[in-house]
C-alpha cells in the first residue's frame, strides 16, 4: 500500500516520536523510526502505520511486518513484541490524525499549492466544454468529451473516447478507455465512515482511489466513493444505472449490471456478470459470486454463491422467497375466491 | 416567526383589503389592518397571516393572537371572533398567493436586484475554487473551501473550516463550523408540497431555511429541503450519507447517523444519537426518540420511543420482526432439511 | 417516427449496401435503397430502419411498411417477403451501429460543429445566472430563470416562467411553461439499456426526447431519461419529488404525484391523478390506471386498474396486503399480550 501522490499531497514523513507528541498516544518503540505512509492493517508494510481496534481477543492479521500500529490498551498484548505500537483510546481516530498530518487531498489545497502540479495533459482531439474545470496533474485522452461544468480533480487520469457528463465531478480516480459518466455522477468522494473522536462522531479520512475500467458506464447522479486506503474498483464493461451508491472499497467484477437505486455497502465483492435489479441493497463486507441474480428490491445480508438467484428482504434463494410470499398470501386470505 | 430577509426579499407589507382584492377572498375584518409577514398557524403572531384548512370540527391551535387567518367556510366559526379572517375555498393556495406577494427568494431575482445586497464577505483564508459562484449577501468563514462550480446563494452564511464539495448548491441556509457538504449536495431547495389550486396541483411556496450545525456532514447528491415557514435543522455532528433525502421542517438531533438512501419525510423528529441503516424511510410527522436504531430497509410509520431498535416494513420492534421472518420461513418451507 | 434534428445532428442517409458493408450484416434487398432514419419496430416507416430480435415464433408487429429490418437468422422467415432485411447475429447492436452512423447527439459534438446551430434564442425578460451554459439552438422563454451553473443543451426548448435550478442539466428536451426543475435535476440523459455486443455489454444508444408539459415540477437530483427512439413524457402539473428516477419511454399522465425515491422503469404508463408514495418502484412495461394510489415502499410488478390502492412488495391490493401483514404478526407472536 502506498498513497497515490497524484491525489494526495505528501506533507513529509514523520518519526514515531513526532506522532506520539502530535496525538498524545503512548509510544512503545524507537522515537526515531520514520513512518512515510499510512495503510490498512492487512496491507501495512515496514514504511506504513496502521491501526488495530481490538476486542482483546482476536490477533491482528498482518500480511507484512508493519512500521508501527496504533492500538487500544486491550489490543496491545496481541501485537507481536517486535512491532512498535502507539497505545491510544481511539486508535482509528488517532490514525486519522496521523494520516492527515502526512497527506492532504490536492483538491482541498489552495490554488497556489495546486500550481506546483503540472498543467493538465489534454489530448488535442479531446473536447472540453464550456465551464468544465480540468485541474492540474490531470490527463484527458484522445477523443474524450468533458461536458459543460464538469469538474476533473487534480491528478485524475481519464483514457480515450470517454464521455464525462455535464456537471459530473471526478476526484482521486483512474478511468480507462470508453468510460461514460452521465450527468451529475460523483466519482471519488470520501466514503461514509463515521468514527468516534474525543468530541463525538468524526468522518474517517479517505486516502484511496476509484478505478473505473474500460467500457464502464456510471448513471446520472450515481456515486462511487473512493477507498479508505485501497481502491474502489468497477470492472470492465460493468454498467451502473442512475442514482446508485457504490461505497468505499467495493470491488465489482466485469459486466456486472446494477439497476437504479442499487446500494452497495463498503467492501462488498460482486463477481463477474452478476445482475442486480432495481433498488437492490447489499450490506457491507458481503461477497456475491459470479453470475448471481438479485431480484428487484432485494436486501442482501449474506454471501451468495456463484450462479444463484436471490430475492426478498432479508434476501434468500428466490424459490424459497416466492414460496413464502405465496404461502402467506394463501394462508392470510383463505376465502379469497380468485 | 419572521421570514429571514437575507434569503427572501421583502416586497412590502399589505393591508387586509389589498389581500382581499388580490385573492378574491371574503374579508371579515379591518380593511386597513397591515400584515407584514407570513407564518404557519402555530407560530402566527399579530404581524403575520396564516391559514387554517378545517374539517369543520377541530379548532385551530393558536399560540399567539394572529394578524389574520385565511380559512375555508367550514373553519370560519372555529376561529375566535376577534381574529380577522379571509374566507376562501383553498386557504393554503390563497395563503401562498399572499406570501408570494410579500416575499420573493433573492436567488430567483434578477442580477440588478441582487446587486442591492452587499457583496459576499469571504474570509481571506477561504478558498473559492474555479467556477464557484458566491452570491451577494453571503458570508464564507476562515479556512473554508468552496469547491469548483459550487453555488452559494444570496445571504447564505457558512462558518469556518467548512468544505463545500464541487458542484454542490446551497440556498436559504446557515452552516456552522466544520460542516462538510460532499459534491452535488443540494441544501435549501423548496420542499415537496403539492397543494390544490384552482387549476389543479400547485407547488407550495417555501419561506423557511436550513440550519446545519457544527461538524455536520452531508453526503454526495443528498438533499436537505428548507422549511415551509420554519427551519429544517440538522444537529451537531450528525452525519448523512450519499443520496439521502431530508424533507422540509425535519429536525435531526445531534450525532444522528443516516446511511445511504435514507428518506426522512416532512416534519419528522429524530432524537440525538439515533442510527438509521441504509434505505430507511420515515413517514411524515413521525417522532423518533434518542438512541433509536432502525435496521436497514426499515419503513417506519409510527413513533418510536428512546433506545428502541426497530426493523421491517411497516417497521416494528426488531425482535418481533425477526420472529415473524423466522416463523414465516419455517412454516412456508416445512420440508426444508437445512 | 423521425429523429429530432434539433438534438441529433444528421450525418446523412445511407444505402442498404453501405449498411451491409459497415456492419457485416447479410443483405436481402436492393443495395441502392436509401434509409434516412432509425426507429423502433412499431413506428418504423418506409424511410426508417428498425430491428427485430426474434425467438423464431412471434411475427414482428409492423404498423407501417418499414424501409428495412435488421433481424437475426431465427426471425428472417417471419418478416414479410417484400421487406428488405439485414441478417445479423446481434440485431439490436447492429441497429445501434447504423443509428450512430446516421445521427450524433449535438451535445457530444465539438464546439466548431455546434457553431453551425443558430445562437440561443433567449427572451429579454429571461434571467440567465452566473456560470449557466445555454447552448446553440436552444430557446428560453419569457420570465424564465436559468440558475447558476445549470447547463441547457443544444436545441432544448424551454417555455415561459420556468425555473431551472442551479446545477441542473437539460438535454434533448422540450419544456412547456411554468416548469420547475430543482437543483441538480438531470433531464434527458440516455436511459439504461444494456445490450449484447460482440465484446460484451454495450450501452444502447438513445435518439429520443423528454417532454415536460406545463406546470411540471421535477425535484432536486431527480433524473428523467430520454426515450430510446420515442419520447419520455411527463404530463401537465405532474409533480416529482427529489431523488426520483423516471426511465426511458415512460409516460406519466397529468397531475401524477411521485414522492421521493420513486423509481419508474422503462416504458411504464401511469394514468392521470395517480399518487405514488415514497420509495415506490414500478417494473418495466407495467401499466397503472388513472387515480391509482401506491403506498410508500410498494414494489409493483403487475398492471393496476384505475382507482385501486396497492401496497407491499410484490405489490397487491392494499387490503390484501394489510391482511397478510396483520395475520403474520398475529400468528408469529401468539403470546404477545398487547
Amino acid at each position: 500500500m502506498s498513497t497515490d501522490t497524484r491525489f494526495y499531497a505528501p506533507l513529509g514523513s514523520v518519526t514515531l516520536g513526532q506522532i506520539a507528541r502530535l496525538t498524545g498516544a503512548e509510544l512503545h518503540g524507537d522515537e526515531q523510526s520514520l513512518i512515510s505512509d499510512v495503510a490498512a492493517l492487512s496491507n501495512c508494510t515496514a514504511r506504513d502505520i496502521a491501526f488495530f481496534e481490538s476486542d482483546g481477543r482476536a490477533k491482528p492479521i498482518l500480511n507484512h511486518e508493519p512500521g508501527a500500529l496504533v492500538v487500544n490498551e486491550d489490543g496491545r498484548h496481541l501485537v507481536p513484541d517486535d512491532v512498535p505500537v502507539l497505545v491510544a483510546k481511539l486508535p482509528r481516530y488517532v490514525h486519522g490524525q496521523i494520516a492527515r498530518a502526512m497527506f492532504q487531498p490536492w483538491h482541498l489545497m489552495p490554488a497556489s499549492e495546486q500550481a506546483r502540479l503540472p498543467p493538465p495533459a489534454i489530448h488535442e482531439s479531446a473536447i472540453i466544454q464550456s465551464g468544465a474545470v480540468v485541474s492540474n496533474g490531470a490527463a484527458i485522452g484522445a477523443g474524450t468529451v468533458v461536458g459543460s461544468n464538469a469538474v476533473i480533480g487534480p491528478g485524475v487520469q481519464i483514457g480515450r473516447h470517454c464521455v464525462i457528463g455535464a456537471g459530473a465531478t471526478v476526484f482521486c480516480a483512474l478511468l480507462g478507455d470508453h468510460v461514460s459518466l452521465l450527468s451529475g455522477a460523483r466519482i471519488g468522494e470520501a466514503g461514509f465512515g463515521v468514527m468516534s473522536g474525543p468530541s463525538g462522531a468524526e468522518d474517517a479520512p479517505h486516502f484511496g482511489r476509484v478505478i473505473l475500467q474500460d467500457h464502464v458506464t456510471i448513471g446520472a447522479n450515481s456515486c462511487i466513493d473512493r477507498g479508505v486506503f485501497g481502491d474502489t474498483i468497477v470492472g470492465e464493461r460493468t454498467k451502473v444505472d442512475n442514482l446508485c451508491q457504490i461505497a468505499h472499497n467495493v470491488v465489482l467484477g466485469r459486466s456486472v449490471v446494477v439497476a437504479a437505486f442499487g446500494g452497495i455497502s463498503g467492501s462488498v465483492r460482486v463477481g463477474d456478470g452478476s445482475l442486480l435489479g432495481g433498488r437492490v441493497g447489499i450490506a457491507d463486507h458481503v461477497s456475491v459470486g459470479e453470475g448471481v441474480s438479485l431480484a428487484a428490491s432485494a436486501g442482501l445480508f449474506r454471501d451468495v454463491a456463484a450462479g444463484e438467484t436471490w430475492g426478498g428482504t432479508p434476501a434468500k434463494p428466490i424459490r424459497q422467497w416466492m414460496r413464502e410470499v405465496a404461502w402467506l398470501q394463501k394462508q392470510a386470505n383463505p376465502k379469497k375466491p380468485g
